[in-house]
């Protein structure tokens, strides 16, 4: 099973376009979270039980356990989730970028290592960057676009000599050439949706991985209005803190979980 | 200490612009290191030991590691490499690229869990993916710019609307308004001279990190007279596998010496 066809099935099973990001910052952890060298695990595994039911995808965002010398629990987490949940994809967030047998060892971290069904990865080392990744023919790889922060801009809105855009250019590649297995998508923000619209006038069919609503700020009712497939679905509306820190009580994996279900509801309700 | 006046300090006191890359492929390991769980920080170890007397620096490249569940093995490699040989930098090869609070995570991850000196970085995502990485006056960046693989070409190389390319788009951003407290360098690679030269010229005094010599075919001599600065040094030219695996047997750590102390012979003579 290819992983587009993996989120096809729980698009359309689960009628939710929500991706649930795991950023576990222990700073925020709720007060009720049990002490010990294991809680960033279970903080996260309490979120994704509680968000499963509403989401389409887990992201976890790998730099939160490198910094904390926990990849020990970030491979539990992600075992977790592919047995209590096994057919929501693992999108491992990482941004790697390098060349061949740099990128087959980031290779086999995020998909052997960690089990993940996706990751993310930086454009900018070119086709033979990009390659090593799609050697697994049921793994998925978003490709970074048109990203949601500010500086976003420097780069990627540089206008080239034919007139489009350097973001543009990357849309192109990921549809054509550079996609040959079928296994690429890309990463949009949210906070900008003509350019969005725009990324998928490009690449009509592929999966669209859309950080930046919440807490950055990125509207859900015109995000899914220039993000979404002609025949469907097509994106991975991610949120993070907005449900990961929904709640500080005693409660808080409950809070997260009406959270995700609100959030769930609103993508919804504009997809309708 | 920042991280150029360090680094001024050992290319004058060695002579030397040899970078040694620390890949450790145990597939490649010489049958002569013991097994044990600790063989990847005992091979570097022995490699850095026996290189030392001829590098300006030390790159260990994390991919290597995190496939092989290995970073508490990096943390002691970097640990040894700071109390062994004090005055030689170690820069870590991550090509990491994320926003504001990612970002930040992944400098920890850099500069407190492993002690590194300095790193490499993505652009792609623009300044503020960069500006996290500037919050420790004493360490340095190296951004890439013109990687040494052939895709390097396929968004570095693209002509921008002003006629310039991405990738000196790049270097002047690095030598300019981005580089807020000399903290920049870059990373060009020694396979596509010209462009080693034109870097140089857009950024006359930042330190260039140079991959490509030895196994990807860069010319030393080419690379030097390109990338210099006008008053010396200003240069890190790495080589990796030449120098890991020069030897196979017992002696495998003194052909690596060997080997290094050949390839700063050649850099000094391209110099002179």
């Amino acid at each position: 099973m290819t992983f587009t066809s993996k989120m096809r099935a729980i698009w359309s099973r689960t009628d939710s376009m929500l991706c649930v990001g795991l950023d576990p910052a222990p700073a925020k952890f709720p007060a009720a979270l049990a002490d010990g060298p294991d809680r960033i695990a279970r903080f996260c595994i309490a979120i994704a039980d509680a968000t499963a039911p509403y989401a389409c995808a887990f992201k976890p965002q790998i730099a939160y356990f490198a910094a904390e010398r926990a990849e020990d629990q970030l491979e539990a987490v992600c075992a977790h989730i592919r047995r209590a949940h096994p057919d929501i994809p693992v999108i491992l967030d990482a941004k790697r970028g390098d060349i061949g047998a740099t990128a087959e060892q980031y290779a086999r971290e995020a998909f052997e290592r960690y089990g993940a069904d996706a990751v993310t990865v930086n454009p900018y080392m070119g086709h033979d960057s990009i390659e090593p990744w799609l050697e697994r023919a049921d793994k998925g790889v978003f490709l970074l676009c048109r990203t949601s922060n500010p500086g976003g801009d420097d780069l990627q809105s540089l206008a080239l000599a034919d007139g489009s855009r350097l973001y543009e250019r990357v849309a192109e590649l990921a549809a054509g050439r550079w996609n040959r297995n079928g296994q690429l998508g890309l990463v949009v923000g949210a906070t900008y949706p003509a350019e969005l619209a725009r990324v998928r006038e490009l690449a009509p069919a592929l999966p669209l991985l859309v950080p930046g609503i919440g807490a950055q700020g990125g509207d859900v009712e015109a995000s899914v209005a220039a993000g979404r497939c002609a025949d469907g679905y097509g994106m991975l509306i991610n949120s993070s803190r907005a449900i990961l820190y929904a709640g500080a009580g005693e409660d808080f994996a409950a809070a997260a979980g009406e959270a995700a279900r609100l959030t769930r509801d609103a993508i919804r309700q504009a997809h309708r």
